[in-house]
C-alpha cells in the first residue's frame, strides 16, 4: 500500500512575447505530462488560469507561466526536457525545479544529481540544499535570464505535512469517503469563497483537491497511509490576506512533523507550540525570490512499537 | 569530503560448545573483514575479549560471541554470511543485523532489504524498523534459537550524534589533531579507569576509539565533516554504574539531533533539556532482548544559509 506522496516542481515562466501557453489547450499539455508517466484526470479554469488535476498531482497554466507538480515514481524533469526541446531556451525566462526528500529514495527512478545534470546542459543555473540529509531537505535549482524580476505579488507558500494524526487523520484513511466529507473536513466552501474546486478521491483513499480564482490556485494532495503518510498544500494566494490559512490546516490534520517552504518576503507564520522549529534554511536567489524553508517537530509523547517488516 | 560515518553491525552468539572465537586469531579475522572490504588497523585484548580496531569502525571477539560494527560503503553483511558459511547455521545460537539510516542511502551499494533477503534464505528471522522512514531509524533482523537467552548483564547501550558543534566540533575538525588532545576532550584517562584504549587519527580527521576491560567495551566512531557529521558510541557498560556517560558525551560534542538505542531494561537516561524526543519506538523481540530507539532534536535557533551544490 505504499505511495510516495512527495514531489517534484517545475515552474517556467516565459520571455515576453512569447507564445501564449494556455492557448495550446489540453491535448498539448497531455502529451507533455505523459512524458514523466502521469495524466489528466480534470480541469477548472478562471479567465487568467487552467489547472489541471493530474493522476499524480497537478499541473497549472497561465498565459506566459506554467507550474507541474507531480509525485510518486514520476520523472517530471522529463516533461521539463521535452518542453525547453520544443520551445528553447530563448522563450524561457525563469526555470525552476524543486525535489522533496522521499520516504523511499531509493525507489525513484532518478536522484536530483541526475535530474539536474541534464539541465545544466541547457542552463548555467545554480542548485541548493534547504535543510540537513538525516531530516527534512529540500532541492532547489534554478535558472532566470538577468532581465527576469519576480512581481511583488509572485509568492509561494507550500506546507508539507508527514505522520498525520487524529480525527482528521481517521476521516481521509476511510476508503471510498465522498468528496463532500474531506470538503467538509477543511471547510473548503466556507474557507475558499469564490474560488472554482475541482478534486477527486482516489481509490481506496487519498485525494486531491485544485482551487482556483483569478489568477491565484490553492492545491492539496493527501497521501494517508499509515506508517507513511504525506499531505501537501501549495498555493500563490498572499498569505497576509488568509493569516490563519496554514495553522487551519495543521490543526485539521495534526501532523506529527511539518515543513514550510516560502517564496515570500513578507511571509511569517505562528503554529500551535506543540511545534518546535528543529532546522531552519534562507537563502536569496540570483532570480530574485528570497526561499525559507524550515522543518518543524513535535514532541513525541508515548511509545511506538516497531514497525514488523515483510 | 563526504564520508558516510553511520554504520551496519552484526551480533553473533555460538551455541554453548563450539568453537572458541579467540582462538581463530587476527588472519582468520582479517579474512572475515577483508569480504566487506575493510582492514584491520590495530589491536588491543583483556582477559576476555579482543579488539580489533578496522578501517571502517570496530570488531570485539570473546570466546562465544563477536560484533562487528562498519561504516562507509562496506557490504558487512558479505562479513556475516561468510562466517555463517565456515561455520554452519548450528554454531550460531544468535544473530543480529542492524542497519542505521544513511545520509545518502543511494550511494550504499546494497539497501537492507537486499541484505536481509540473503540472511532470511539461511534463517526464519524477523525484522523490525525503530523510527520513522523520513526521520532517523534503524533496521534490525534478529534470529535466535529457542534456547537462546540474554544474560541478565547482556546490555547494549548506542549514541548516534548528528551535527555537532561547538568547541568540541571545532577540536575535531581541526586537520591532524594528536591523539592526546582527542582523549582529553573527552577526558579519557580519567572517565574509563582501567580501560585499555587503543585509537586512531584518520587523515586529515575523523577518530576510532576501542576501550576494553574485562568482558566490557565502548567505541567510539568520529566522522567531524561540516554538513554531514556523525559520531557514534556504543558499549556493554552497564550504564547504571556510569549514569552521567551519555549526557556528558552529548555535552561535549554538543549535536543538533541524536539518537540513543537501548538492548537494556534497565536503562534510563536524563539529557539536557535542550533535547526534546521527537520519537520513540520500542519493543520486545523474541530473543529476549528489549529494545528501545529514541530520536531526541534540540529546538533550531537562527537560521542557516542554504547548501549551494555543485
Amino acid at each position: 500500500m505504499f505511495f510516495e506522496g512527495s514531489e517534484k516542481k517545475i515552474e517556467v515562466v516565459l520571455t515576453p512575447g512569447s507564445i501564449n501557453l494556455r492557448k495550446l489547450g489540453r491535448s498539448y499539455w497531455q502529451k507533455i505530462i505523459e512524458k514523466c508517466n502521469a495524466t489528466i484526470l480534470s480541469t477548472v479554469s478562471t479567465d487568467k488560469i487552467d489547472a489541471y488535476l493530474l493522476s499524480e498531482s497537478s499541473l497549472f497554466v497561465w498565459e506566459d507561466r506554467f507550474l507541474m507538480i507531480t509525485c510518486g515514481r514520476t520523472i517530471l524533469i522529463n516533461s521539463g526536457l521535452e518542453f525547453i526541446k520544443e520551445h528553447g531556451t530563448s522563450a524561457i525566462e525563469l526555470f525552476i525545479y524543486q525535489r522533496k526528500n522521499e520516504y523511499l529514495p531509493h525507489k525513484q527512478l532518478t536522484i536530483f544529481e541526475d535530474d539536474i545534470s541534464k539541465l545544466k546542459e541547457i542552463f548555467g543555473g545554480e542548485s541548493y540544499r534547504f535543510g540537513r540529509l538525516d531530516g527534512h531537505h529540500n532541492y532547489l535549482f534554478h535558472y532566470a535570464t538577468k532581465e527576469y524580476q519576480p512581481a511583488p505579488n509572485d509568492i509561494t507558500a507550500e506546507l508539507l505535512m508527514y505522520h498525520i494524526g487524529g480525527k482528521g487523520a481517521q476521516i481521509l484513511r476511510t476508503e471510498h469517503q465522498p468528496k463532500s466529507v474531506i470538503r467538509d473536513l477543511f471547510q473548503l466552501e466556507s474557507n475558499l469563497k469564490g474560488f472554482a474546486l475541482d478534486d477527486f478521491v482516489f481509490d481506496p483513499f487519498g485525494y486531491s483537491l485544485n482551487a482556483v480564482k483569478d489568477d491565484r490556485y490553492l492545491t492539496i494532495h493527501i497521501t494517508p497511509q499509515e506508517d507513511s503518510s504525506y499531505v501537501s498544500f501549495e498555493t500563490n494566494i498572499e498569505l497576509k490576506t488568509m493569516p490563519q490559512l496554514l495553522s487551519t490546516i495543521v490543526n485539521i490534520l495534526d501532523p506529527q512533523t511539518f515543513d514550510t517552504i516560502f517564496y515570500d518576503r513578507s511571509c511569517s507564520h505562528e503554529f500551535s507550540k506543540d511545534y518546535m522549529p528543529v532546522h531552519k534554511a534562507k537563502d536569496n536567489l540570483s532570480s530574485g525570490y528570497e526561499v525559507e524553508f524550515t522543518h518543524y517537530m513535535k514532541r513525541f509523547v508515548g511509545c511506538d512499537s516497531a514497525t514488523i517488516l515483510d
